[in-house]
């Protein structure tokens, strides 16, 4: 450990040595068993701090491993051996300008403070991942999140401006900045949102806003049928744009019932959680529209409510459908993505996957853009079990892929998904992803092991 | 020529040689007086077609020029000597699916014809460059093409998923497809939007579309001063969020009325046009409010319509500004975009630059998102008075810089900027733009000169 002398020198108590600290900075929520144990952890408080890391880093060929909040699903925060762990967490700064509609934040902040600081201003920073209490921005930007409202509001990478990058070597860039528009040079900007910390730190974000998000009015719709609810996404979809709309099945439904004692319908195959945030008049019209929908595809029962604190009851239900589920056992959690009209064909085929395996699996999905977290479920001191709950992962990329789908619609590809990209992309987009890795990283410290 | 006969061998007619039906192709807008005489023109018909002249070239070290319509203003699309033009025009197909709300789509359409085509199913490709009716939809993804809906529905590369790229070796790779979220690997579909054919060539888009757009009212305000012209964008971009918010001067508004003699005040110092398309009561509503703005910011006329037809003559105008002052000689074209707090300095600094090296510059601006063009008006059998309107043309660059703007906001950098490019990416930055195109094209074959 001789030569960290030198970046705890330079870092001083930023710079985490002791094996107690580091523990919980080992794991992300994929909590992969195989996590390495990290040569320091370093807690960076600015873009130089980051820097003096890479510097260090590149210098002795030690590997890095990006973190922000750790509730990263894929497992791409997960330490690898004798790694920096370069934490995030300090940097928490932001400000946020009215007048262009920007705001300037550290990575550090979590999802739900970006959107506090935005809403003094009357302003909205709209992806809002699940875990928007407990995730960070830099995370968000680094896995391009996506969210609830993504089917109105598109994804993180819509939100992105500008990004201060450090490099594999060292070198701090500044991409972009509070223009809307600009063309000069590559969309590097672009490049960098979505890459899971293998190209380069994000360490300062410039964030598009947009004016406050009207009370919204909300429809849950509930039905006996898994292709009731499905043919209902598309109807709905092929004529309308609800701010959201969100699945889950029964399993779902009975575990977010056992933690909540809300009053779900356990009889159900699955329900709609649905937003509507038109102006006032307007979103009722919406409302009414596909609560039509959904009794034209047989729904036995339809609940509209513009009252927002009622709402959020049935949106808070979907959002913690995770962790309800984990409450019966350990997740294999999954995020494939279709194409709208295959929605069905997947969550069937999920279905037939579940019997023929004899594992639970759970289905939550954002449907209204085809993206889907079967939960897989088993009991861990089962080796027959968790084995079985293995083959359902593979089979439901696989079936995905089959369907024109994606094998990560928000989550990344992390450490987890990682023997399923080759297939998913082909050997030449492989290789293309490979020759600009190759080329911004050419020693392989940025997160090895993580989508590459 | 020799070496040429393999291709004509494959692509038969496609491939063009005679001097005189090249010579429209040897030009894009930017009317570049040095462009090249190319060693053949090759007008596609598919993937497969680009795949042969990539290959060719790659082989022969030819370099490639990919072409849209030619209506670019940076010179990106001018010929080199000796090179292949690899024109799109034929490619001209497109299907369109309306619960997906995507569309497939070959670069040769024009962006009217893709607005078309998505009409027919009441949806809507927003971007909208003033060119819409003559530019190509490859040539607006290649540029990341802006518009005058961008201040609020965004630009060009918020509505692309999917991209089919002919890269510099003639391997055809398909990235993204009709999935609203999709985050397996790093996002290539984004590095492409913008690249302006520098990485590639491509030769299918898959675009995402959004219902029709509501039909918009129409407010025209006409100013005394630029200062309150200015102002009242500004106070309107702090509050509220209309469709459209354009700006036009005097010189520009006088070479308008001279060619539409519609009426238009030539007293003014500036006019805004802007456009609000909330739905029924709300446009209304938010067109008082903006009038109200105005009002305050000493507007000297206000005129507002909701008649569509009516509202669309004054867009027009505003479309057409740059076909009416380059009615009064050679066009130097600018496009610098500040953050829209600096619009005002930026438009007093332009009218200083006029009129210290006295050459008119007629501006006229997409507004809300603080990207100008600064048209600079010279006569070209003028060398003392080209000589001045050339140094203009940096010095309003120079001038978007020390306002921490960019030197191009929609055009892209082309030929035309790329003299200015290492100044306002810096050394690091600019580097980072070359590693991903020497990875991507190592031989330097594809648009060599532009951009790089
Ligand atoms: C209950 C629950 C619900 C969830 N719901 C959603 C959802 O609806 N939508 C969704 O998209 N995700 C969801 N997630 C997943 C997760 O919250 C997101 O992926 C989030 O973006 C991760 O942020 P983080 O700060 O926790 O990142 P981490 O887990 O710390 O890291 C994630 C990845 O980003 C990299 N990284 C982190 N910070 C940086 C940085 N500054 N620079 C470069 N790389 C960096 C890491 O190396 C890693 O590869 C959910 C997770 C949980 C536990
Ligand atoms: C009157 C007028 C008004 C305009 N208004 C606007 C405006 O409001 N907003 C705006 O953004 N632009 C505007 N423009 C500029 C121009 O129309 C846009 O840049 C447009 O996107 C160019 O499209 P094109 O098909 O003409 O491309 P071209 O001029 O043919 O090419 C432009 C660039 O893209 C590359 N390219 C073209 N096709 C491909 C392909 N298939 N694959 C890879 N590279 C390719 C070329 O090599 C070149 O570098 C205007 C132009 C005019 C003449």
């Amino acid at each position: 450990m001789n030569h960290l002398e030198a970046l705890v020198e330079e870092l001083g108590d930023r710079v985490v040595t002791d094996a107690e600290r580091m523990e919980k900075y080992r794991w992300d929520r994929a909590n992969d068993p195989d996590a390495g144990v990290p040569l320091a952890v370093v807690r960076a408080g600015s873009t130089e701090d980051v820097q003096a890391a890479m510097r260090f880093a590149a210098a002795h060929g030690v590997p890095v491993v990006p973190r922000g909040a750790g509730s990263g699903l894929s497992g791409g925060a997960s330490a690898v051996p004798g790694c920096l762990v370069l934490s995030t967490e300090r940097m928490t700064e932001i400000e946020v300008d009215p007048v262009t509609r920007t705001a300037v934040v550290q990575p550090g902040l979590t999802n739900a403070q970006v959107k506090a600081a935005a809403a003094e201003h009357d302003l909205w920073y709209p992806p809002d991942p699940s875990s928007f209490e407990i995730c960070s921005i830099g995370g968000n930007i680094a896995t391009n999140a996506g969210g609830l409202c993504c089917v109105k509001y598109g994804v993180t990478t819509d939100y992105v401006l500008g990004l201060t990058v450090v490099l594999a070597d060292g070198t701090a860039v500044q991409l972009g900045g509070a223009r809307l528009k600009d063309v000069a040079g590559l969309s590097l900007t672009k490049l960098f949102v979505g890459s899971e910390g293998t190209l380069g730190i994000i360490t300062e974000i410039v964030l598009r806003l947009i004016p406050r998000q009207r009370p919204p009015a909300t429809l849950v719709a509930v039905f006996a049928t898994l292709d009731d609810a499905t043919n209902s996404v598309l109807a709905i979809t092929r004529r309308l744009r609800p701010s959201m709309l969100e699945f889950m099945d029964r399993p779902t439904i009975h575990a977010v019932e056992d933690m909540t004692k809300m009053g779900l319908d356990r009889e159900a195959a699955a329900m709609l959680v649905i937003q509507s945030d038109e102006p006032a008049g307007h979103a009722a019209t919406e409302c009414e529209l596909i609560a039509s929908l959904c009794e034209e595809n047989n729904a036995t029962e339809v609940f509209a409510t513009d009252d927002p604190d009622e709402g959020e009851a049935f949106v808070a239900a979907r959002r913690n459908a995770i962790p309800a589920v984990e409450r019966t056992g350990t997740l294999l959690l999954e995020d494939v993505g279709v194409p709208v009209p295959r929605l069905g064909a997947l969550v069937n085929g999920t279905a037939d996957i579940s019997a023929k395996r004899e594992v639970t699996i759970a289905v939550i999905a954002h449907a209204g853009d085809g993206n889907t977290h079967p939960l897989i479920v088993f009991d861990p001191s089962d080796p027959d079990m968790a084995e079985r709950a293995r083959t359902a992962y593979g089979e439901v990329m696989e079936l995905a892929m089959s369907l024109g789908g994606t094998i990560t619609g928000e989550h990344g590809v992390g450490r987890l998904k990682r023997p399923w990209l080759a297939d998913y992309l082909g050997p030449d987009v492989l290789a293309l992803n490979q020759k600009i890795k190759d080329a911004l990283d050419p020693q392989g410290i940025l997160n090895p092991g993580s989508v590459f």
